[in-house]
């Protein structure tokens, strides 16, 4: 029996992993799982228990801890666009909340006399990297963020590297392609039309495309974000040694080539709903992100994403798209 | 007239700056220049002003920042040893204190309507990174500190670099090589044996190694060191663009080299007050450090250190060995 916490276990990528540990447990179906989050969906995914709250409530985040959950998912964080114009509520949730939560982490453990060490999974983010790139991003490729978000993720990566060593907790960073196709609605993230340009037109509606469509970018399905979480949950990280933050498969395409496998899979009438309307601010922030990488070391540890962007959008039909 | 405030002013390489200087105004002769440290030698570094008090002490640093200094020099922190051993202080000095310096000068631009925007140079460490390391270091490489020292200053600099995006300050991280020869007394950095091995029997005293003279390093001289900090003070930052931390030159040589150099210099007798004496604890922590670099983007920036390691002992000898 594994305990499992979730810590943003309502969002999007969240509510993914909860179904997948719900399909295949991480060790059997007395497996418990408690998602923390601000809110839930009504028919959202299935847990043992549903704490609702702040990460950066102290007290509670501290309380979930004690209990002393064996793997914790750490996917809570304020998004790009918002931690871009909001720079305290940014810091405050995105760093110090995540120092707060490895502290309390590190006091659990010295309480129970250093048997208590989670394994801990946080949810990094391809942002931590910054422009010039070389064609493919390898595994030592420079920490260069050019957003708070990015700063913000790789300082996380850092600190829980940190605490790591020293035997608090067993982490992991996972540096997350971009997620798409998301379901639901847009949301505050930069990144936000990748997904936007694809769900919207399936499901009948306009889309508004901010950048050209030769911008190159790097995804992952929320499929493959789940199992990449699951699988970060139980790997050997004596495998994984010293450098904790990894980058992780994905498939390198350009604006032009999702819309094209677009086309192929749901015809010229639903490409049509994707109007260009350039945005600069979008503009600005997506030129700094990575275009491609050559993640090898999560290959070889047994990372796995789609090997083409009409496989992103077949999971998302198959997975997300409401049923008419 | 240019106001300067070196925090950590007190400090082996803050009164080498501070001497530069003097020897060398920014502006001119009417700069002031404010130390800010623990304490200070009876005969130390020339200044305008003396601050004693401790980087934690909020209160006092907002004093410091309120009188609106030009550049501000960062050279305080909790040496890698010490921050290795006592995990809290580390952490506090080294990542929390720093933080809210920043978040000081933050406050203090606002409150100016955003007309003050001060030069901040950050002394960050060799130690951001992390083995295994290609033959030379090259301006792209991961930072993957394996000590709580080097990962502070690597999460200092992310915060340096964002606060700099966001045009609160003007930042500059220079990750200095390891200084030698310190004059003065050992401290409880793992590092200094690399000094100690050469001011000890220059002065007569016998000097433990605790490492193999196989052990490869990377060193400029403390006058070197406040060369690097003054040129860092003053140049057009403009032309380092987004990526705000430097690896800077320096002198890559083995311990053995190290040793025959000082025999060239000051003979077998004194070479012969060098007892090798092997440390586990210290051999493990300097297996982790950098070997050598090439420093392309320094170099193009101006940064000049040695070009040998006679150099360094010969800059000891000239400015800091005690004449009898």
């Amino acid at each position: 029996m594994t305990s499992i916490l979730i810590i943003g276990g309502g969002g999007m990528v969240g509510q993914k992993l909860s179904h997948a540990l719900a399909a295949t447990p991480l060790t059997g179906p007395d497996d418990a799982v408690t998602l923390f989050d601000l809110g839930f969906a009504e028919n959202g995914a299935p847990a043992t228990t549903r704490v609702t709250g702040n990460v950066t409530d102290d007290a509670l985040v501290a309380s979930l801890v004690a209990k002393r959950p064996d793997v914790i998912f750490h996917l809570a964080s304020i998004v790009s666009g918002e931690a871009e114009t909001d720079f305290d509520l940014g810091w405050t949730v995105n760093g110090r909340a995540f120092w707060n939560f490895l502290e309390t982490v590190r006091a659990e453990h010295m309480a129970s006399g250093g048997i208590y060490r989670p394994r801990v999974v946080f949810t990094s983010s391809i942002a931590v990297f910054g422009a010039p790139y070389p064609d493919k991003i390898d595994d030592t490729f420079l920490c260069a963020p050019q957003t708070s978000y990015g700063a913000q993720k790789a300082i996380s990566e850092l600190m829980l590297s940190d605490f790591s060593r020293k035997g608090f907790l067993d982490g992991l960073s996972i540096r997350l392609p971009t997620i798409c196709v998301r379901p639901g609605k847009p949301n505050k993230a930069a990144s936000s039309f990748f997904s936007g340009i694809i769900r919207e037109p399936l499901n009948g509606h306009e889309a508004i495309l901010p950048v050209t469509s030769d911008v190159r970018h790097w995804h992952a399905s929320p499929r493959a974000a789940a199992r990449f979480l699951r699988h970060a949950g139980t790997i050997d990280l004596e495998q994984v040694g010293s450098r904790r933050a990894l980058n992780l498969p994905g498939v390198s395409c350009t604006v032009e080539e999702q819309i094209e496998a677009l086309r192929e899979i749901a015809g010229n009438d639903v490409v049509a709903l994707i109007k260009h309307q350039p945005d600069a601010a979008v503009a600005k922030i997506v030129a700094g992100w990575p275009r491609d990488f050559a993640p090898e070391r999560a290959k070889a540890l047994g990372f796995r994403a789609e090997s083409n962007f009409h496989d992103i959008i077949n999971t998302y039909i198959e997975e997300d798209l409401p049923k008419s």
